[in-house]
């Protein structure tokens, strides 16, 4: 078994990589050989019997891609990307990696007639407001940012691969990981993690938006759950459509602080000032708020059932059990 | 008003061109020039007082949408497209000249800063089975062709340039135009035109699917008013979601054949034969019904309400009033 991870140094990727050093196996087989491919060079694990390769580079340059499929990995993990943010602010960069840099791939696997599966992380940024109160399976997707428009297009040229036979993928669309280990960022997002991360280890948190906004995430651990599945899934059950939105914890920001006291006491939750931010808000309102996955459900994704399983999840995977 | 028509040597384009010729102006302004663009040389229609120019070529070709908008259209019609059969069986084909080649044609105009109203002619084939009984204006567009891939990309794509400001679009997805001028051809559709066009001029037609196949239909002079209204429509009433579902006479075969009969008579009607065909039946299976297209109505898209008028606007048009 020769895997091949794109975006392996990000947070997802470094994940995905510690679970399948664990696991040893991927699809019933022995992991023989790891490709490891970002922009920055990812972090080699020390694996024993396994051959680590690090390649780095952009996707999008002529050829890239091509010899970077050379090795005839038999599943691809597509995980890099340019983030929302800086997908919006930079039209060119945004276009170039996350559109350019996922066709040069697809293409790549297509002439080199490989047929691995391939799994790629989409996002619920493929939707747009206004939404009914449950998205469904079939809810169309209209997105109101080029780094969801970027996540549609390789999502329906996955879709076509896929069915053309170029190889067999499935996309998966993330919701929001929550909680995301490591420092606040700007991200409109960033305080649905702050809020549970700084008061855990004894620190100060703003949250800019009132309790009532509702939300739906999952674990980094579930992430990677997720990936594991989609590589493992029996293709023949997915049909045709094969992007998948996958399922995920839907609470109120108030219900994440309830979890939070219960898990960690009144003391940890206190740490957390409403400090109410209109842009921030505004962004906020316009995004998902809640999903039916019921195809990824039924295809046996799953995700955690409560928002306390989720801050346990971490105080385990970050804090090692400690809480401050 | 200067108005660009790429894909101006086909059956749409020709008609739209007679439509501008004999209207003489677009959203209210005398039209002062127009730039007509295929792949073959379009017929330049002899317009007193307009400056029409022919543009041949392949827009994916480097430099070829930058020197086409250079003139700085102030409305674009992007018709351009490989048909569905033969985007199905070339896939590089179909992927430069209905993806790169609409791409090119976004990224031009983005680059020109022109931000003229660019309308698309996208189709239902963005939409795949399985379908509810009436697919409403919020189905997920899944196709199950590269030439429906191709279509929602590039609908993605406009909605995303319009939202950014490069120009301001308007998808416009045909339903099947019926009754097509001409002769038959190998496209699984052809028989819907068939059925009611040789008939009319004393030919036999073959059926070859049963009389129950639902199906929605527009006539050409539809197709080239949606186009006209498309171009003149307030874009901001359209909002963020751009691309529309036209609507369309959904009638059964048999239904569009009794309306045959009674528009033409009986022994009109007699002239078409049933000869089943189980490889087009398979594929018609496939195909979407019936539209809810709520959006387009409230815009004020209007299409035929009867097949019968559907075939009397072929007479009309085709054979100047007459039934063989």
């Amino acid at each position: 078994m020769r895997i091949l991870i794109t975006g392996a140094a990000g947070m997802v990727g470094r994940k995905l990589i510690a679970r399948l050093a664990k696991d040893g196996a991927l699809r019933g087989r022995k992991i023989a050989a790891l490709d490891l491919h970002d922009i920055v060079p990812p972090q080699a694990p020390t694996l024993a019997g396994v051959d680590v390769s690090i390649h780095t580079g952009d996707l999008s340059t002529p050829g890239a891609a091509a010899s970077l499929v050379a090795s005839r990995p038999d599943v691809i993990f597509h995980l890099a990307g340019i983030v929302s943010g800086e997908a919006e602010a930079n039209f060119d960069l945004g276009y170039r990696v996350n559109l350019d840099g996922t066709r040069a791939l697809f293409d790549a696997v297509r002439l080199a007639a490989l047929a691995p599966r391939l799994v790629f992380t989409s996002s619920i940024a493929v939707f747009g407001a206004p939404f009914p109160d449950v998205i469904p399976d079939e809810f169309h997707p209209t997105p109101l940012t080029s780094y969801g428009t970027q996540k549609l297009i390789s999502e329906v040229l996955l879709a076509d691969y896929t069915r053309r036979g170029f190889f067999d993928g499935i996309g998966i669309r993330l919701p929001t990981i929550c909680v995301r280990p490591g420092k606040p960022n700007k991200a409109a997002s960033s305080f649905f993690s702050g809020i549970i991360r700084e008061p855990l280890v004894g620190q100060e948190a703003i949250l800019p938006v009132p309790r009532s906004v509702l939300h739906t995430h999952a674990s980094p651990r579930s992430a990677v759950n997720f990936l594991i599945h989609a590589a493992e899934i029996d293709g023949d059950a997915v049909g045709p459509r094969r992007n998948l939105t996958m399922p995920g914890v839907a609470v109120t920001v108030g219900e994440q602080i309830e979890a939070l006291e219960r898990t960690a006491g009144p003391e940890v939750a206190k740490r957390i000032r409403e400090e109410p931010d209109e842009t921030i808000w505004a962004i906020v309102k316009g995004w998902p708020t809640r999903f039916e996955s019921r195809r990824a459900r039924e295809l046996g994704f799953a995700a955690e059932t409560s928002f306390d399983e989720i801050i346990r999840a971490h105080i385990e995977d970050e804090l090692g059990g400690k809480i401050a």
